[in-house]
């Protein structure tokens, strides 16, 4: 990461944050904003990075015993009423479906039309605990029934004031996982599991390490008994919560009475689960890997592991060139990566040699081949790396390049992690006094590095802690499943403590 | 399709055949009515169902060079007006989004905050072809810039007032292909070649066979210049659009300012298509191959294609014969069948085995295996086969059965399409009169089984030609585009016809 005379993304990281992410962005051709306030596009490049992240969450879900299906996009307004802090939670930002026609209004121009006004407004899903849970009730009659383990991948919508592109969006693609159990332990270890999961993918296949914590009260799911989480550090820093898992507690199962007949006959409600991750995830790892030349990809997740680019001057050498080209791409593939074959291309297209290397450097295809004439009557190619500088180059065998094709995107993937983990090891802290805590968070904005995590006694629920947090804009990110129980005292309250969160500045 | 003196589904297909449509996904435990009108449920039998449609569609789609992205759900009712016949064909029946919040009502409850009326109502997608047009724009400056070929999985919305599971629900799930092109020509033969990746989806993996023909001006999509389509033919001779495939013209992209300079300097607009297929395909095949004990599902699409049933008394024989029906698992998904490992599983639910294996044959699953202790001593299985009557078994060798498993496959595959061929061939005609057209159309109603394929000589857009199918309730489906040009009358007017198109009655 060392800084060049002159990167492909301005400004730099360091210059400002924010705009580099969406430089980052619009420099690898991921995403962009729609005329449709807050809906993003997700083109082709970021797409096929979702598909590899779905296709693998998939497998994973169904590996522990999920199986798919999809319920309404529309929740009637009532359904949601029926969960108390569920509803606080989300019918200040939803999208409210009054009306199924339009038709010509009195000044030209279509208006909705007032003769098909819905006797009861839709609300366009934000999550789907009521829908679901209303089907639950109906197919649960008796224990034998139990678990319901179903998982949905859907578009919702959260009307958001402030977008950001895959960050923070009105409408976003997800997966929500919604079980139903006999027993509440049972429940519990399921929402463990799904956790795990998560913390699985995000570290073996994302390469950013993840902590792996419970919320506290006040950042709880609404209506959810327990909240698991996934936290990461970003580049900047700040933490990004990539994942959630809740213990639904009876909550839910009592608003739409999902109830059973055990097997001792008493009729008892369900313990339900939910758990999500969304396309949230590929801003998170824009965040975690990218460099001041654009997109950095973990090679599991890349859309592409290797692009060919040949080079010729002449017809004549086009064809030879091509020729050779086309048995790497072949002998790539033939290659297997991460239970996949190796995913190569090649880029023929008709544009300078330079500004096509570029292209591929910020939009993060890990392995770049060039391959000219006199390469070719070498049996040589060149090989760059994205994990290295743009310039530095390797002229390897043609055999060795194929060999090693699949070690060197090993190799690429364990060091994107190493190197976030070490970003996070150097910028966690146990902090122990609210001045230190102070100076770790600098007070002020969104263009700057913030402080990193900090790890703090602290007192569930305290006003003045909020007070202070609230000022700082830090918030208590998770308390770390993993931990020790420690005694200490509450930094913001000076009361007895046992055990220490995450707090940081947080997306 | 021998009548049995009971069947697993009542009513059979002969005695209602909608309501047997309805009973069939019941028992099949393939989706539900929801809460929501017109919002179906899609449960995991049903739901897995569509994922190999996807699975293979999607393959399909990007071997002919096409990728997916994903564009928002929303619709700014401006967008719709831009283009006459499309918003004449949409307005009438979409779902409005009018507020971004509820806030609690003056009478207790919920209702949508005045304060937060959205200036511009949303419309949810009933088809996305002004949304991506407006991001196409941005995109494309320069030929260099064409083709776009880009696909998109969505949810969209048709407020549909009857609606039936699967064929015609107010949400559904499809695929939107939408592609821009230089020429009217590339255009046009982007049109077709996705009619033809269709028309071989259907038969090849759906294995039903279909017409594939040009739509009739009345039966465009609207605002396209001509719609291609693929016909089936339910088991109850009417017709069902299986896919559609448009070219757009320049319609569109004169609506949405989709310009490019051409190779030569002149600004030109683009020709745009676009193509889809839904979760109706469900429907089409439910309906084209099951029978009166339920579901009959194509092998290559089945969810599942084997499942193994246990059978003992003693927790001994348990042991046993679980073990040996591990092994007739792990060795069945060793073959592979069209192009994937085979799909065993081994149903041990503490249930009556007939009940058991009448829960498979309603499913659909193609192959069932029972294994008993004296079965396994035998190294026999007993396989049963969901082509055959449900008591039709046969007593086969281990060794025979994993060997044949893949055949046995493909013979069910291949005999499902000559079934439903000879249906359709029995159950179409040349009608050269009127007096025939009306006999071969009984008047009345959606219980019993309709005429079949009608293939006339026709005169487009005659209004008295209208009036008579209104009568019958008979539309055209389509013109093939195989059939060799013929000289004839048309049987409502009299004039003079090159060409018949296929009439029937229609899903």
């Amino acid at each position: 990461m060392a800084k060049q005379a002159q990167t492909a993304i301005t400004p730099t990281r360091q210059e400002d944050y924010p705009e580099w992410y969406q430089q980052v962005i619009r420099a690898a051709d991921l995403a962009e904003t729609s005329p449709v306030r807050g809906c993003m596009v997700i083109k082709p490049w970021g797409y096929a990075l979702w598909e590899n992240i779905q296709r693998t969450l998939d497998k994973m879900f169904k590996d522990t015993g999920h199986e798919n299906a999809y319920f309404p996009l529309f929740i009637p307004m009532s359904f949601l009423e029926k969960e108390a802090e569920h509803v606080e939670g989300f019918a200040k930002e939803c999208a409210v479906v009054t009306h199924h026609r339009l038709e010509p209004g009195p000044e030209g121009g279509l208006v909705p039309a007032p003769s098909a006004k819905l006797e009861e407004p839709l609300i366009v899903r934000p999550t789907s605990e009521t829908i679901i849970g209303a089907m639950y009730a109906k197919w649960v009659q008796s224990y034998r029934d139990l678990p319901i383990l179903i998982n949905q991948w859907a578009n919702v919508v959260r009307w958001e004031l402030r977008t950001r592109l895959f960050l923070r969006t009105a409408e976003f693609l997800w997966q929500e996982g919604h079980t139903a159990h006999a027993t509440a332990v049972e429940a519990q270890e399921e929402t463990r599991r799904m956790l795990e999961v998560y913390a699985d993918f995000a570290e073996n296949w994302m390469a950013m390490p993840v902590i792996k914590g419970e919320k506290t009260a006040d950042e709880r799911f609404p209506g959810a008994v327990t909240t698991l989480s996934i936290e990461a550090m970003m580049q900047d820093r700040k933490a990004l919560q990539a994942g959630t898992s809740h213990f639904l507690g009876q909550n839910f199962s009592k608003a739409q009475e999902i109830k059973f007949q055990s097997q001792e006959g008493r009729e008892e409600y369900a313990w339900t689960t939910s758990w999500g991750v969304s396309t949230r995830l590929v801003g998170a790892l824009i965040m975690s890997h990218s460099d001041d030349d654009g997109l950095v990809l973990p090679p599991r997740l890349a859309p592409k592991h290797a692009v060919i680019l040949p080079i010729y001057r002449s017809d004549e050498e086009r064809t030879r060139v091509l020729e050779y080209c086309n048995t790497l791409k072949r002998d790539s593939e033939a290659q297997s990566f991460a239970g996949e074959s190796v995913r190569a291309f090649i880029d023929d297209r008709d544009l300078r040699g330079g500004e096509k290397s570029w292209q591929h450097i910020k939009r993060g295809v890990p392995v770049r081949i060039e391959v000219g004439p006199r390469d070719l009557d070498a049996d040589k190619v060149v090989r760059y790396r994205r994990d290295r500088g743009p310039k530095d180059k390797e002229f390897v065998d043609r055999g060795q390049f194929i060999g090693e094709i699949s070690s060197v995107l090993d190799e690429m993937q364990g060091s994107l992690y190493e190197r976030a983990l070490a970003l996070r090891e150097e910028n966690t802290r146990r902090i122990d006094s609210l001045d230190e805590f102070r100076a770790f968070f600098p007070k002020d904005e969104d263009k700057t590095i913030s402080g990193g995590f900090a790890l703090c006694h602290f007192t569930e629920g305290d006003a003045a802690m909020q007070q202070i947090l609230g000022e700082l804009k830090v918030t208590p990110r998770c308390i770390p499943l993993d931990a020790e129980p420690e005694e200490g005292t509450c930094i913001f309250t000076g009361k007895p403590s046992t055990r220490r969160a995450v707090f940081a500045k947080a997306y």
